[in-house]
């Protein structure tokens, strides 16, 4: 595509080296900023650059947070025995917002991948075995996604974690709610009868 | 969705306000620059702070461009005596890269539309109608999308125009290349074949 401007031209290459954004994508924001007031394309760009710039990562849990400390981990009405170890930030997004965790967090960084070249020493693990080391945790939850490379890391973290005294769960599997049996997969349907509970309102 | 860090939350906000792009978007996005050095993230917003407040529109054919002649207007290898009407940058964006239009443009910046109170004092007709009266134009080929609005602004065009001794012409309409009869709508296959060219290879 040419474009009539070296200033759209940069200013969708730029967009474009996005994830999920193509040149069409692109132009459609970059004319959509033409339209709106220069203020806005401004406040924009500068909330990109002060989050890029001045984003932190909390020292306990690996979380981004805007100070050294995040507000989880200052928190004191979180239950800080309670420790729930996620592959991502968007892992702690997506469980803070369920409104169910009143725990604190672990945030590894990713998943053990070979094909990716991930290995333990590229993740938060040697710093999580530190915290149960120094730092009261009566149960670690592992809530990381059962795929072949999660299921990898749950595994080795598990290992890392036997000579603890630290009672080891992880996020039930199961049939979603508001799913149909018969289009569950089968793997999925089978754990949900192994794994079954009592029945309760 | 609440966010761990107002940076981040900021950021997220900003993003969310372009079309197309949602919250859970915006964060994949805030992830990624994250990811990727400060420089990239700096480089992006400076780009879009640059090209929103250094652009200008032609001062013939209101086109986006750098300088206040197009490159397009201020070309003279290409045809100054045939002008295509669109109604947006995009259109002109679209033709151009088809390679086959060797002529100049007027953009008309919208399409009249009362439900949107956009009325033809809000378009660039006036100017268009002051360009032809002072330059040389043979034909004006009408390359406005087909839809109620598109079709009331090309009627208000061509009476406008009635007075000149200009041809206008209009894209054709019909089956698209590549595409199948019998899926082809009533309309368009109608008009396909009162408007039958000569066959040519």
């Amino acid at each position: 595509m040419n474009f009539p401007s070296k200033l759209i031209q940069n200013a969708v290459d730029e967009l474009a080296r996005l994830p999920g954004i193509g040149r069409k994508t692109a132009l459609r924001l970059v004319l959509h900023l033409l339209k709106e007031e220069t203020t806005d394309t401004r406040s924009l760009a500068e909330a990109l650059v002060k989050m890029r710039e001045d984003i932190t990562y909390c020292k306990n849990c690996h979380n981004i947070s805007d100070t050294e400390i995040c507000n989880i981990c200052a928190n004191p009405l979180r239950d800080h025995y309670l420790l729930c170890v996620v592959s991502d930030i968007r892992d702690v997004i997506a469980i803070e917002n369920t409104g169910q965790y009143k725990g604190i967090y672990h945030v590894l960084g990713g998943v053990i991948s070979p094909i990716e070249g991930i290995g333990p020493s590229d993740l938060t693990i040697a710093s999580l075995v530190e915290r149960l080391g120094n730092a009261e945790i009566k149960e670690v939850v592992l809530a990381i996604s059962p795929t072949m490379e999660g299921d990898t890391t749950a595994f080795y973290i598990t290992r890392k974690l036997r000579d603890f005294n630290i009672r080891i769960t992880t996020i039930a599997r199961g049939v979603p709610v508001g799913g149909e049996l018969e289009y569950t997969d089968e793997i999925t349907l089978g754990r949900s009868i192994i794994e079954r509970t009592s029945y309760s309102k």
